[in-house]
C-alpha cells in the first residue's frame, strides 16, 4: 500500500491524545486523519475512510463505508461488530480486534475472583458490615482440578498462574479430538462434558459466536460437584446465569463470581445480587480507562504494519467469529 | 537416642486419629504414647514425659516439665511459648515449630488479599449488596513495587508470585547490610525506611519477636505514598493497628487487608471494621481445621529424625525469637 495510498483517509472514533496522534501521524504522514466525535459524524466521514481505528460508532456507520479496507477494533470480543459480518466480507473489510491487550489485567482480576471464592473473602466482608469476628474452615486451591472453556491467550495465561498455585488445569477448546499444549490436557467439544463431575473450577474464557451460546447451560452445570465453583471472564451469554443462579441457591453448585453476564447492566431485580455464593464484578475485569488507554501501541503497531504492508495482529477470521 | 531412651513417653497435647497415632508409634516403638485433653490432664502428665507434641496446654503446663528435652509446636509463630523462653532454656529444652507447613495456603490467601485490595472486590461486594451497576477505573498490579518485610519461607513464596504477577519486589531483612537474594533486593534495618515513600504495596510477613513489636508504626506508614496498600499477613502487633486505621481513613494510605491484628478477636467496637478501604480477615490465611491437621507429617518426620539422632526440623533459636 505504502505511498499509493496517500491522501488516504484514517478515521479515529476515539479523543486521541496529542502523543498518540502525533505518533500515528509519523507512522503514516501521506494520510489525513480525521476524528468522529459523534455518530452523526461517524457517518459523514465513513465513506472516504481507507481504515477506521476504534469502535465506537462503527457499527451505525459501516453501512456508509464505501472504501474501507480495514477496522482496527478497540475490543477483544467482536460479536457486536460480527453482527455484521456479511456487509464486512462483502466490502472486504479486514477486521482486527485488540486480543491480547487485556491479558495481564483479566488474569489478575480473574485470579482474585478465584481465590476470593476459595477463601470465602465476599463472605468474610459481609461477616466484617456485620462486626463478625468468626474463624472459618476455608479451602485450599492446591490440588484443585481446573477446567478452562477457551483456548486463547487470556486462558492459557490463567492457567499459567493456576498452575503455578498448584491447581491441577486442563482447557477445552472447539476441536473434534482431544489434544495436549505442553502440560496442559486440551479436551474437543466431543469429550469436555465429561470432565464436568471432576471439576472444582470451571473457567469459562469464551468468545461469544453462534457456537458458544449458552454452552454452559443447565445439563452442563449439573454435572458438576457440590463443591464446585464457577467464574465466568469472557462473555456474558456463553453461560446460562438464571440456570446457575437456581443451582448456586440450591446448593448443587458452591459458588461463583461473574464479571460478564447474559443481561448488562444486570437488572437490580435480577436474583443473581442477592445470592451471597455469588460474586457480582460489573465488567471490569478489564477495567475503565483514559484519555489514556491500553490498545494505543496496538493501533500504533498495526498502522505501521499497514503501511508497510505487514500482516496485521489478530485479524479475525469471520468463518470462526473471533 | 534410640534404645536408650524406651520407656520415654510422648505426650500428645491434641487428639490423634487412628492412622497418624499409629504411623507415630511404629516411628517410636520403645515409646509410651498419652494424650492429654485438659489443662488438669496436661500439668499431671507433664513431669514424665520427654516429648511434647502440640501446643494446647504446654504454656500452662511447663513449669511441671522435669524430664522434657523436646517440645513440637503446632504453630508457625512462637511467641506466645517463648514468653517462657527462659523457663525454656533453662530446661535444657529444644522447640521445634511448624515452620513451612502453611506455606501454600497463606501465601495463596495473601494474594487474594492483595488482588481485592488492587481489583477493589471488597468495595464491589459493599456495591452488591445495594445491587449497585457501577463500573470502575481499577488499579493495574502490574509494574507495582513491592515491598515485604521479612524474609522467611512464606515471604519469599509470595515474592514469587507477586514477581510472576508482574510486580517489582524487594524485601527487608533484619541485617545490618543491604543485599540481594536472586533477583530480590533485601534491604537492612539502616536502610528499609527510605524505601518506603518507593512503595505501592507494603507486605508484613514478619514474626513477633521483641525487635519487631510496631516497626510498621505511624512514623513508617506515614513515610508510605498516599497510593500504597498494606497486607499484614505476619503476626499482629508488628504494626500499628490505629495509626494505619487512621490513615486509611484520612485518605494518606488508600487502603489495607490485614488478617492479624494487635487484639484479636477484633473488639466489636474497633474502627477498622467500619473503614470500607481495610478488609478484616479473621485471622484465616491458615485456616480451622480438623481432625486431620497440616503438620501431621512434620510431627511425624521430626520424631523419626528425634529417634533417629538426626537434627531436628524448624528448631526455634531462642535469641532471635523464631
Amino acid at each position: 500500500m505504502g505511498e499509493s495510498s496517500a491522501q488516504g483517509i484514517i478515521l479515529l472514533m476515539y479523543n486521541p491524545p496529542e502523543d498518540h496522534l502525533d505518533r500515528l501521524r509519523s507512522i503514516a504522514p501521506g494520510y489525513e486523519f480525521r476524528v468522529a466525535t459523534s455518530e452523526n459524524e461517524a457517518i459523514r466521514l465513513m465513506p472516504e475512510a481507507e481504515i477506521v481505528l476504534g469502535n465506537r460508532y462503527f457499527t451505525q456507520s459501516l453501512p456508509f463505508a464505501r472504501q474501507l479496507k480495514w477496522m482496527q477494533s478497540n475490543s477483544v470480543g467482536v460479536d457486536l461488530i460480527l453482527a455484521q459480518k456479511d456487509l464486512l466480507s462483502q466490502k472486504g473489510i479486514v477486521l482486527t480486534c485488540a486480543r491480547g491487550v487485556y491479558d495481564n489485567e483479566m488474569a489478575l482480576h480473574a485470579l482474585g475472583l478465584v481465590l476470593s471464592l476459595f477463601r470465602s473473602l465476599h463472605l468474610l466482608r459481609d461477616e466484617q458490615l456485620r462486626h463478625s469476628w468468626q474463624r472459618h474452615r476455608l479451602r485450599d486451591f492446591e490440588g484443585s482440578r481446573c477446567l478452562i472453556l477457551g483456548w486463547g491467550s487470556l486462558a492459557q495465561k490463567i492457567a499459567g498462574y493456576l498452575t503455578a498455585f498448584g491447581g491441577r488445569v486442563s482447557a477445552v477448546r472447539n476441536q473434534s479430538h482431544d489434544s495436549e499444549d505442553g502440560e496442559i490436557k486440551i479436551f474437543g467439544r466431543n469429550s469436555w462434558e465429561e470432565q464436568l463431575p471432576l471439576t472444582d473450577l470451571l473457567v469459562l474464557c469464551l468468545p461469544k459466536t453462534a457456537g458458544t451460546m449458552r454452552l454452559v447451560g443447565r445439563p452442563q452445570l449439573e454435572k458438576l460437584p457440590a463443591t464446585a465453583f464457577v467464574v465466568n471472564i469472557g462473555r456474558g451469554g456463553t453461560l446460562d446465569d438464571d440456570a446457575l443462579a437456581d443451582l448456586v441457591r440450591n446448593r448443587f453448585i458452591a459458588g461463583a463470581a461473574l464479571d460478564v453476564f447474559e443481561q448488562e447492566p444486570l437488572p437490580s431485580a435480577h436474583p443473581i445480587w442477592t445470592i451471597p455464593e455469588i460474586i457480582v464484578s460489573p465488567h471490569v475485569a478489564r477495567s475503565l480507562e483514559g484519555p489514556n488507554f491500553k490498545w494505543f501501541a496496538l493501533f500504533e503497531n498495526n498502522l505501521a504494519r499497514y503501511i508497510g504492508g505487514q500482516p496485521l495482529l489478530h485479524q479475525v477470521d469471520y468463518a470462526r467469529g473471533y
